[in-house]
C-alpha cells in the first residue's frame, strides 16, 4: 500500500486480484445478478465467451477498492466513476488495477485514469476517476 | 421482470434491493475494499456520513442486474457505463434502480439512462451504459 501525503501529475499505484468462482457466485447474490453467463459453465460454453464471465462491475470493485485504500487513499470521496468493458474476464484471471493522477481539474479535486488489465497485460477495462483526496494531502501542481 | 423483443425510446425497466450490512461485508470481501467507513459503525459515527455507507459499486452494480435481467435483458453485452455517486448509500435503504431507453447512437447500440434513488425519491447514482442488445431484438425507430 502507498500511502502519501502529497499527490503529484504521475504518480501511480496497482493491486492484483485473482478471480476465483466464489467471488463470481457471491457477487451474483448481492447484485441479484443472475446471468447464467455468469453462473453457468454449460451455458457459458455456447455463448461466444465460451466460459463464464465476471460481472464487469465485479471487477470495477478493485478500482475503487485501489483508490479507497492506496491512491489517493483513505479518506477518498469517490465522485464519479467512468468504465469501458473491452475484454471479458475469465475464472483465475489475475487482474492488475492501475491508478494513475491524471490531472486536478479543480482545487481539492483529483482525476485519476483507473485500467484493469488481465495476466496477457491486455485491457479489459478503462475509465477515469475523480476523486475528493483525503484531507491532509497536498496537491503538488 | 420486462423480456422485450422489441426496443424503443422511453422504454423503461426498474428493480429493487434493499441494502444490507451483510451485503456490504461480503461485497468488501470480494472487492478486497476495507475501509472503514463501510465495515465500522464506530469509525462511521465519526465521519460526515455519521453511519457506514455502501460501496458506489456495489449499489451500481443493481444497474449492470437490471440490464442484464430486464431491460434491453438476458443475453445484452455491457461496454460502457460512466457512474456519478451523489448521495451517500446507508444499510437498509431502499434502492430504486431506473432503466431508460435513451437513444440508439449507432446500429445495433442502445444508450440507457441509468439512475438509483433511494426510499426518499432522492437520486444516489445517475449515469448512462451503452448496451448491445440480445441479438432477437429488434430496435424500433
Amino acid at each position: 500500500m502507498i500511502k502519501k501525503s502529497t499527490l503529484k501529475i504521475g504518480d501511480t499505484a496497482s493491486i492484483k486480484n485473482v478471480i476465483s468462482s466464489k467471488m463470481i457466485d457471491d457477487f451474483a447474490i448481492i447484485s441479484n445478478d443472475n446471468n447464467p453467463i455468469h453462473l453457468d459453465e454449460e451455458y457459458a460454453s455456447k455463448t461466444i465467451f465460451k466460459k463464464r464471465i465476471a460481472h464487469g462491475l465485479l471487477v470495477s470493485s478493485f478500482i475503487s477498492a485501489t483508490i479507497g485504500q492506496s491512491l489517493p487513499g483513505f479518506g477518498s470521496i469517490y465522485l464519479s466513476q467512468s468504465l469501458k468493458f473491452l475484454a471479458p474476464v475469465f475464472i483465475n484471471d489475475e487482474i492488475t488495477t492501475l491508478i494513475e493522477v491524471l490531472a486536478f481539474p479543480r482545487v481539492g479535486r483529483v482525476l485519476l485514469k483507473t485500467e484493469c488489465l488481465n495476466q496477457d497485460n491486455k485491457i479489459v477495462i478503462k475509465g477515469e476517476a475523480l476523486v475528493i483526496p483525503p484531507k491532509d494531502t497536498e496537491l503538488i501542481i
